[in-house]
């Protein structure tokens, strides 16, 4: 029977996995031949301290794969939920880089998992994507036909890390990707089985509004016969993206506070987009919620897209206490998309 | 308020598009500079005649993207359904082979129908996306937070085309590709608006059964930067295809007829799986539902993945007459996926 009335979506945990230790400035400007000055400049306007990357900036090999990371977060998601992967009835992946086009990535990591028999999806995303896919495995617990969700997200950009390129030469908006992005994955075991003390999934909002609007960052992908060589693999319009990301912000809380019924005097906590260390502290100054704390991990695992909000998610379910709420947002520039989140604990 | 249990989803319209003229197998074969005994193998073993294909098979040239196609789609089912752009509030789509990776195809297509302000998600997906497509709409539908739905799948393959290419060097494996797979889109407006006289979307069901199962299809990208250049670009294990995929469509089918609550008696069409005209022959013989009229179309459209179920749709709708009933069966080898759905007319 179809109860969605009386169904809630709680998180029962939350896992992460990260490869290897942290990419500092210092290193990647020693690697790259850039100076002083550079490291100087990625501190006061990126604000971006260390990344981690699936690459090895010595060597240029590639030390993990999407589903590599994406089995490692969700193998620890189940693990601090006590859910046997025999319990997971749905999964739901994000991801903007998959390992391949087919099988979806999602797929295998299912199976290094240990999970059988059950619906899968993978969503083809940019860093509106944890929140697509928390949105998706959450309508479907809703409609009762899914009981226990394992919802993940990702990116790994080591097909995009050109590790023998001349820094000094490339153009800055393409200079600026190798200090902004990172990679890791995120996992969280999504149920609407009793949990009490744990935090509910109140409400997720998700908006496509690129009417007219070009892209503010595109990802090309090569097919073996290429007949458009000359695009560049990645693009971002980051003027486009600094006027509006915090506008759509701002609208997204609002729309989010609306949904769940609160107000910004109910906030304890607030999970802001994670594009740069300084473009979150413009966004939050933005957002104008002084009495929430600020939930952020962009300054230390670098952008990692689909991961993000998943680092955001464990931050913040160790910090709220007793009947504490939170709202969490994300902004995808690609085609600006705006999401939002709101959280409670019991 | 949500009222699952009393809300249908009712499919209003299908819409579908092609690129270009069909290639036949003997203009392929002059293409390619293969003899009268290679088509006469393609005819006896693959069974499909033509296919439809987004480059020039002479010049070698693109001749439309993915978005080009899901647009033209839509717009035939936004026009057939008479819904208006700002009446969806909902978009799914399903694709192995996006245009790119950022911005998402299904958000380049609702700027080009002008659709904004939805919900907006992009399935990676092989030859059960579209029915995953259908399932994450519906079940989205169900919940009451969306009303009227655009779904959407299709496939370009065209990067994967060298028409430059000597066939004849080929390995047997990669040959067939060429006359296995086309390109195309198909659209379907999914309401929970009463709709008199209509279809209704009776059962949805996908289930990923690949535990410790090889994929059986593979399908690559390439980065600017790409580490294993070795990897061929698409690769099908055929003879685990032959051996899994009719058992596998077996068993969906029964359990989308448990689903529905019906029998193989009460089926007036089956729309089988579409991998070539020869498997899917062997493959409604294998599911053995003597009662049923077959709805298929690979033979002339070619394999075009994520928009073969649309095509199938289009032809059943035409054929459903009041108060019949329809299974389709889609079944994905990358890391094996069965999937079904029932349809019943009023």
């Amino acid at each position: 029977m179809h109860t969605p009335d009386v169904l809630d979506t709680r998180i029962l945990s939350v896992g992460t996995a990260l490869p290897g230790a942290p990419v500092g400035t210092a290193e990647l400007a020693r690697r790259f031949g850039m100076d002083a000055l550079w490291e100087q400049w990625v501190d006061a306007f990126i604000g971006t301290r260390s990344r981690h990357l699936a690459v090895d900036v010595a060597t240029g090999r590639q030390t993990a794969t999407l589903a590599d990371l994406a089995t490692e977060a969700g193998r620890r998601a189940l693990d601090r939920a006590h859910v046997e992967p025999h319990e997971i009835d749905l999964l739901v992946m994000g991801t903007s880089t998959p390992d391949q086009l087919m099988p979806a990535t999602v797929n295998v990591v299912a199976d290094r998992l240990g999970i059988n028999d059950v619906s899968s999806y993978q969503l083809q995303s940019g860093c509106s994507g944890a929140v697509q896919a928390l949105d998706v495995a959450r309508q479907m617990l809703l409609t009762g036909r899914h009981r226990t969700a394992l919802v993940l997200g990702g990116d790994v950009v080591a097909r995009f890390y050109d590790m023998t390129a001349d820094l000094s030469a490339l153009p800055p908006e393409q200079l600026v990707n190798y200090v902004l992005f990172g990679d890791g994955a995120g996992a969280v075991v999504l149920t609407t089985e009793p949990a009490p003390g744990t935090t509910t999934l109140r409400a997720v909002r998700t908006r496509l509004v690129g009417l007219g609007r070009e892209p503010g960052a595109l990802l090309e992908w090569r097919g073996p016969v290429d007949r458009n060589p000359g695009r560049a693999p990645a693009a971002e319009d980051y003027k486009a993206i600094e006027k509006h990301v915090p506008l759509m912000a701002a609208q997204m809380l609002d729309e989010t506070l609306d949904e769940a019924g609160w107000t910004r005097e109910d906030l304890h906590h607030l999970l802001p987009p994670q594009l740069s260390g300084r473009m979150t502290e413009r966004i939050v100054a933005h957002l104008d919620v002084p009495t929430a704390a600020e939930v952020s991990c962009v300054d230390e695992t670098g952008n990692n897209g689909n991961a993000l909000v998943f680092f955001q998610l464990e931050r913040a379910l160790e910090k709220l206490g007793p009947r504490e709420r939170a709202v969490g947002i994300a902004i995808e520039s690609s085609k600006w998309i705006k999401s939002g989140f709101a959280l409670e604990r019991d």
